[in-house]
């Protein structure tokens, strides 16, 4: 899910950013640039974390209130990932950051050092004229995979920041001071940053180590976050605020409960320790999160970093980063876009994130602490988004973590009332974001690409029961009709073409371990997309429960037209498991080619932009939205006519145009890595159109060399020749001597390695 | 802790009571009128529980709000264990009550079945002027150990209850309509009823079971209450009613949420499911709790009740009953007494709970789970009143019991962030109510009785870290002066003589394991009451951090006196480890005697009584006040002077006026056994004065006759004779045919059994 705002001046900030200058020796790390999509709507963090990683470490910016004057506020939306480079204060460093979503939460566990007279207020507000913000720039500010760091220029401290899988590492380094501080700031959440606590607590174990819990009703409905965190130096002093109005009297008999007493608990808390510094004193502080209890978050600190080295953490994530990102190897024209690559490789390895502890105990979907028993388990499913390609790109690059994430998503359904694979999930929630039941294509992806050892019985069963929970969004008239009236149920045009392709995704789990029965059923199912076809018109249109179809219907609207993220014009397009006859329903091959010229020439009136969030003209190629994931495999649809060379032109006009080295170098919402799994594949040349098949679409690779190290220990060498910014056509492909003629690589056949040559030239092949 | 209402018509409602019937053939559970209590102060509750179960199923009468027009609604607190006598309304069926408690909570998971419209409305209010309730007399309730029956009359429906450890087990017979409702109401708390709520949360697991869990913030701060819910019959339909302004979204645009949707959760939440019943026929409902998890309680649920049959259950928790109240058999003067004295030993086995699942599992204090090993954990800990004769009597009755208490007391302090014993806690919060540290005086109580195995080092270490917590209440202040200054602290003197008693309690526990040094400072802090004794005015008087004692001191006064809950006349008394001093002090034992003879004797000017709720006319004995704790061994201190045979009047005298076999029959808040404990010893012929000592002081026995059965497979059979009403003096005690002089029997004797033989008169023995 993405709502894009492209920039043309995506160029702009080059200058500001560390990591993007040009060096001979220069490490895969170094081509990482945190920084690209922390812009305007890219919705990235440039802050530390592992692969993966479970923490999230990311400086916070000047948020914005969920509603200014009574009304809702669409500046808040720019802070999903909690920065907006364009901010000029930070407010703090948080522990979990999503990356690139189309939504927001988070922001756990907010900690600030500050020095002087102690304030708890983040922000200027009414009644208190300053706040515990600090102001910083870029030019004293600098991130890498696994580290971050920035001088906050208020209070002359310097930030650091590292993580492990469970822990975030923090060193300040402080002037010297007797009124240095630490605050941990429990009421900040991202979006509606002050409005989503249900309770926080914390426990003062000792002078340096302290525990406790958030428990939130965001978009996550009951979401709980334990913690433990230790300082490298105790603290002198210490105490804590609440901003509720609930008071629990049987404390204030006995205790001044707000100073040096080392229980605390209320809705909303923000507590602050207090330190004598010496000038460059450094203090440090570890955070261990736990979904479990803050036992567990003890035993994660205690496991993961026993030790004060932060920079030992720093360059053993490093490490981590360099052997993930190396795992693909590339030559690229500009250095430019070796570091736009590495970035977007970067920003597939930011979620799903491992959700356990270090013992293989989480908190479940039913709210129970289950242990994870032969797998590692993972949250923070945006399917919709990434069963498109970053899945894909995991069952090529990363199978084995993607056959946990399956095994994960399994758990999901074994502990969900519903019986139900997970839609949009994190942390132990089911935010039921968007539609479809696309669980069921990462399952038939593995399963056609022969990833994992999961059991594709309990999978199938899982698909099934998702694919018959009648009270689901639609789902028991989608049965009943055989597609979803557009009276019953609204964006009933999206939601009928997506059932369509889960259901053939099932038919293939089905095929895979040969339940007939269950391939038939759900073979067609798959074909109800045909009921949504309107021949009249050449688009697919809104029914209603009568049989007919909407009247009054604009395709080029995305709004009330039974669609969702995208108009008739691109969603129309949408049936990935049956192209041909798609193809053919609309007239054959010919004016299917004139119907996606069209999409991408034509002139969209202002009145299909203006009036909602989702579309800018900036970020649409006629009325092309590469921000929007519906059109993700439109592109790649002139393959499947006679002018593959159109793929050739779009795919590689897109990953010019749309993408980018800056901190505007997103479209729109890298939406968990969705849209920089697309930047990667078709980099490569080449892109899953069809998930739960073998097949990949040949587009037109960016990159001159490329070197995939799979986890079967073979290597793919993509070798691109004649490659340049002009040679953008595919003259001849082949893989392992073997040309290919239909633009088709199998998943079989690249996985075993070899060399895949692309032979390019400036020309397209138009016959 | 008590607030006493003593009413002289406390007699008058013992015609509607069905129990207390006289038949001659009456078992031990037909002397048992669970009613006592229920009106006015008594706090006690009718409904069923087994001895010490974590279940407490019980009828909630009409409540009242804790404000009215923005006022402190002192009616409120008749309802702290739910049940008000004088209504003629039921609201429903709570699963966790305190029973005779002077502050509420609990109330958790009311259960209410109804007939016609549904209506989730409790009570009328200003909006809807119908509610859910119904009409009941006491003509067709009924209750005995481990059962409550009541009719509904508004929807003619038959309610029976009963319960095992962790199961409450409802029988409803409905009447037939097609319009049946069981709602399940977790807004509902006693005390401040719809504002305690931090979260509620239902799954529908399947068409006849649910779970979920509550969390509220009330007296205890952080208490979660997780229960799984069978019906005997599924449910046709369902649905639930939020009563907050927090909505979270992402449901609307799938389902609607509020109707057969299976997962509920917000902050106040009421469900309700509906059923279709023929003309009498019965809907069960099983009702598991756990403080881990949905998992345990369906464990619970699974493990302790796996079958349908109420009967059974109820004759296994009655036979429970059975058994424990046959421990102490006796005969009587009246059928009254009889029925007195096992309502009053039932009432001492209604808490401390049990507090653990089937399989050991508890949220402990610092809300991590923890596993008990090697004990059963407990909670409901009102250590204030409960160490005086509650404990004492689980050491003479229940001694394994009482060692799983202190176990865990033992878990408690490991699991608190203060190294602290518990104060007053209950569901893994200390909720620090009244004062002292008198978990020191329970262990050292089992410790002097050689009660239980466990870990005296580790029982030592806790009991001297609690007394060294510097910030608690005091303390601090309380070690640095030898006494804890009035300009410090409220209550100084009451802390002082408190804490000097618990020092004493710790030396004893250091002597018993050869602690020498631990024993002689908490023998030097047990003279501490020393410090605050005014031989000028001849009371205990609060005394200034300068050392003065403070001017406009007014002994008859229980408020802003330097006490609390007693005025000095009766706190003065209390040093229990040192009374043959406290009488020197006061000038020896003739103007001891005279100043205790004044305390029974004066007239108590109204302005001391009217001026708050906790002393009323009826409640007092001149100016002793038998329903606030600090005077509980007042009546026996007659034995240290030349006069016993005044312990003897006065004891009889209290036993007579004090309790009674009706709904009045306590004088205030039974205080979680601690007033029905006074009863039980009393009534036996002796009472603990000193717990943490060996010495029980002889008093006036009530029975004819009793026998107890110990856990040691000994027995002591107590025979009086010459026992009447008017027979209230001793002239002979002698045990095993040992003639007791000094009015004093030990522990270690008791506890071989034999015959205790106490010869009466109708004469006092003043020589």
């Amino acid at each position: 899910m993405t709502r894009i705002i492209f920039l043309l001046s995506h160029l702009l900030c080059f200058s500001v950013i560390a990591q993007a200058q040009t060096t001979p020796s220069k490490t895969v790390l170094e081509y990482v640039n945190p920084f690209i999509g922390t812009s305007k709507m890219g919705h990235t963090f440039p802050g530390a974390m592992a692969p993966f990683g479970m923490v999230q470490l990311s400086p916070q910016t000047n948020f914005q209130p969920l509603f200014k004057n009574g009304k809702y506020n669409p500046e808040t939306y720019e802070y999903c990932a909690g920065y907006q480079h364009k901010d000029t204060t930070i407010i703090g460093f948080s522990h979990t950051n999503f990356s690139g979503t189309g939504h927001a939460d988070l922001g756990d566990i907010l900690m600030m050092p500050t020095v002087g007279d102690l304030n708890l207020n983040p922000l200027p507000t009414a009644n208190n004229p300053t706040g515990f913000y600090s102001t910083f720039t870029h030019e004293k500010e600098s991130a890498s995979p696994g580290y971050y760091q920035v001088d906050l220029d208020t209070y002359g401290i310097k930030a650091e920041l590292t993580a492990s899988d469970r822990v975030g590492f923090h060193q300040y380094t402080f002037p010297e001071s007797n009124n240095s501080h630490i605050i941990l700031d429990l009421v900040y959440n991202i979006y509606n940053y002050d409005a989503k606590n249900v309770w926080t607590s914390i426990r003062v174990e000792n002078d340096s180590t302290i525990t406790g819990y958030r428990q939130t009703n965001g978009w996550a409905r009951d979401r709980k976050v334990f913690f433990a965190i230790t300082f490298s130096k105790p603290f002198k002093s210490y105490g804590h605020k609440k901003y509720d109005q609930v008071a629990y009297n049987g404390f204030y008999r006995k205790f001044n409960e707000f100073e040096n007493f080392p229980e605390m608990a209320g809705h909303n808390l923000r507590a602050y320790f207090n330190f004598d510094t010496k000038a460059s004193e450094k203090i440090q502080v570890k955070c261990a999160l736990s979904s479990v209890s803050t036992a567990g978050a003890l035993l994660n600190l205690k496991t993961e970093i026993p030790h004060w080295d932060f920079q030992k953490t720093k360059i053993e994530t490093q490490e981590k980063w360099k052997k993930e990102l190396s795992k693909i190897e590339v030559e690229t024209i500009s250095e430019a876009d070796k570091t736009t690559f590495y970035t977007a490789l970067y920003h597939t390895m930011l979620s799903p994130i491992i959700y356990e502890d270090v013992n293989g105990q989480y908190r479940g979907l039913d709210q129970n602490i289950h242990t994870s028993n032969g797998f590692t388990n993972y949250t923070i499913f945006s399917l919709w988004d990434t069963y498109r390609a970053l899945h894909p790109l995991f069952n090529l690059m990363q199978p084995s973590r993607n056959n946990d994430m399956i095994k994960s998503m399994l758990a999901h359904h074994d502990q969900s009332v519903h019986h139900m694979l997970p839609i949009w999930s994190h942390y132990a929630n089911e935010n039921w974001c968007m539609i479809g039941y696309h669980a069921t294509s990462v399952i038939a992806d593995a399963m056609a690409k022969h990833v994992g050892d999961f059991d594709t019985n309990h999978a199938l069963t899982a698909a099934i029961n998702t694919a018959n929970t009648n009270y689901f969004d639609g789902l028991g008239d989608y049965k009943t009709y055989h597609y979803v009236p557009e009276d019953k149920s609204s964006a009933s045009v999206s939601k009928t073409l997506e059932y369509a392709y889960n259901d053939w995704c099932i038919a293939q789990m089905a095929k895979q371990i040969n339940d007939t029965k269950t391939e038939g059923t759900f073979t067609n199912r798959s074909k109800n997309y045909e009921h949504v076809y309107d021949a009249s018109i050449g688009f697919m249109r809104p029914k209603l429960s009568d049989g007919t179809f909407k009247t009054d219907f604009d395709p080029l609207d995305t709004h009330g037209q039974g669609f969702i993220e995208g108009n008739a014009w691109n969603y129309s397009l949408y049936v990935p498991h049956a192209i041909e006859h798609m193809i053919d329903l609309r007239g054959g091959k010919e004016k299917f080619t004139q119907h996606l010229d069209s999409l991408f020439t034509m002139t969209l009136d202002d009145k299909y932009i203006e009036k909602n969030e989702d579309i800018t003209r900036d970020g649409i190629i006629g009325n092309y939205v590469h921000g929007n994931e519906p059109s993700h495999h439109v592109p790649y649809l002139y393959n499947w006519t006679n002018a593959p060379y159109k793929t050739q032109e779009r795919v590689r006009h897109i990953l010019n145009t749309m993408y980018g080295p800056t901190v505007e170098g997103l479209c729109g919402n890298d939406d968990a890595g969705q849209m920089s799994a697309w930047y990667i594949f078709s980099s490569l040349g080449f892109y899953p159109v069809l998930p739960g098949s073998q097949n990949y679409a040949i587009g037109s690779p960016l990159v001159k060399e490329a070197t995939l190290h799979f986890e079967n220990n073979k290597t793919l060498k993509i070798i691109v020749k004649q490659q340049s910014k002009k040679h953008i056509y595919i003259s001849k492909v082949s893989l392992n001597g073997k040309v290919i003629k239909d633009f088709t690589l199998s998943h079989d056949d690249l996985i075993q390695g070899g060399e895949l040559i692309f032979e390019m030239s400036k020309r397209p092949k138009t016959h």
